[in-house]
């Protein structure tokens, strides 16, 4: 999708996010501000979000080098989620529709707000998030019987990873349909935000169920024109893509090939995008 | 107060809205962003908020002309909180402690909605807002009693206006001390959003009750170094001054002179500035 113009306020929240991060110095804070208003006359409306977030990040690198600004987060959140593994398995195992259950799982891991939350509170939020049975609700555009019938035939998936913490909600998922399938499981290839990384998927167990590969991109998106030739080639031949997040969403929903887009909607630009509302669950080619 | 950083981002969001409101051509809006970014290395930290929204008003100015933008918003709000008026003075009457009532209303005023809602949903509104008696539970800095002191011994009252519709409820509010007073109702000098002008203050009927005078300003705040002289004689010596809005507040906070706001907390960076949370109700001397 194009970037809207009310994704910039949100570039400058995100950047001032960010640089508090870095430095408690106000005044490098206000540098940061000035960095980003420098960009905004090259913003271009036909780039996508993840595209305009990366010329964003590059002034980070920039002023302050390569850093994994998120590690400690993104180490946390594995944390937390793996401690909730083996009840997550566990209910899987006990639901009427384990693939369903699976994958309402996966959109909560990309909805849950780890940080300064124990375990115990993140159990409470799925329970609270589930409760109503969501995706049995259709709100949004939720094409699981589509899916089925695609993920059946397929032999080959590649599954795109969002975040760090909600990749465990994503083993889980892979857990149902990995059996007699191969699936490549995509990382980001450089720190992007708390977007999950090799060592993340590796901490997460994933590689055990899934060939994990890098896709190139240092942005919070999978941007096609930065990914390596060996995602791409997997990208243009496996038969499933499954794409999870909004990032994701945002640097693939124009491409040709079919993809299945999972995740919740978080921000009013992406509901306009797709007709839904907020907090609406997608799982649709769109 | 000074500007935070974090109003950076919300200038940019009040810019494109207002953008729309000129103009449906998407082109012209990211010109507005362009010249908005233009500002940002030149914002000053020690700048108040509403210093700040005035530069952003000049670029409107210049590309547009000095129009009166919210124009028909403004006249449908003073419109619809007038149709309200009878029964809410009704409710003042019929109240325990009349003034504490109206004080209340005057902040009701300060937080409806009146856009494209009708008397009825606003009466439910208000309902809704002063259901559990807000002011009692003293939520944020509500200092009733000192206001009360001060306002027997006072000959002389002046009141900064906020928006139209709003004033309407600041009348019900001026109408319970104004029999042995003079009282002094200052609005905006030229439209700057939806605030109040002296338009606003006759057809709203407050004439009759109060001396209408404008601040001399042409932002949505009370920036005294752009304030008449006429204004600020009567402003270092009148016996109060209630200052109505988080616009006032931004511009005024820091004076030296004791000041009454009055306001909810409607934006996270005043509910630091106050120590108070989101929708926390502010009576004080700060």
């Amino acid at each position: 999708m194009k970037t809207y113009l009310d994704c910039i306020p949100c570039f400058f929240r995100q950047a001032l996010e960010q640089g508090r991060l870095f430095t408690k110095n106000e005044l490098i804070h206000k540098e940061i501000m000035n960095d980003v208003a420098t960009l905004v006359p090259g913003f271009s409306l036909g780039l996508t979000p993840p595209e305009m977030a990366r010329k964003m990040h590059k002034i980070f690198g920039k002023r302050f080098g390569e850093q994994d600004l998120y590690k400690t987060v993104k180490d946390q959140s594995n944390r937390r989620a793996m401690e909730l593994y083996p009840k997550l398995k566990e209910k899987v195992a006990q639901s009427k529709d384990r693939l369903l259950t699976a994958i309402e799982f996966a959109i909560a891991g990309n909805v849950i707000d780890y940080a300064a939350k124990n375990t115990l509170d993140i159990e409470e939020e799925i329970q609270k998030l589930l409760k109503d049975n969501y995706t049995a609700g259709r709100k949004g555009v939720f094409e699981y019987e589509g899916f089925k019938r695609d993920l059946k035939s397929a032999k080959t998936v590649l599954y795109l990873a969002d975040n760090a913490g909600e990749i465990v909600f994503d083993r889980i998922f892979i857990e149902e349909f990995c059996e007699h399938r191969e699936v490549i499981f995509a990382v980001r290839d450089k720190p992007a935000i708390n977007d999950a990384l090799r060592e993340d998927a590796v901490f997460c167990g994933i590689d055990k169920i899934a060939q994990v590969i890098s896709s190139g991109v240092d942005a919070p998106g999978t941007i096609l024109k930065y990914c390596s030739d060996e995602f791409l080639k997997i990208f243009r031949q496996v038969d499933i893509v499954i794409s999870k997040g909004q990032g994701n969403f945002e640097s693939l929903s124009q491409e040709k090939r079919s993809i299945f887009f999972l995740f919740m909607v978080k921000c009013p630009v992406i509901a306009k995008e797709t007709g839904c509302k907020m907090r609406d669950v997608v799982l649709s080619r769109i």
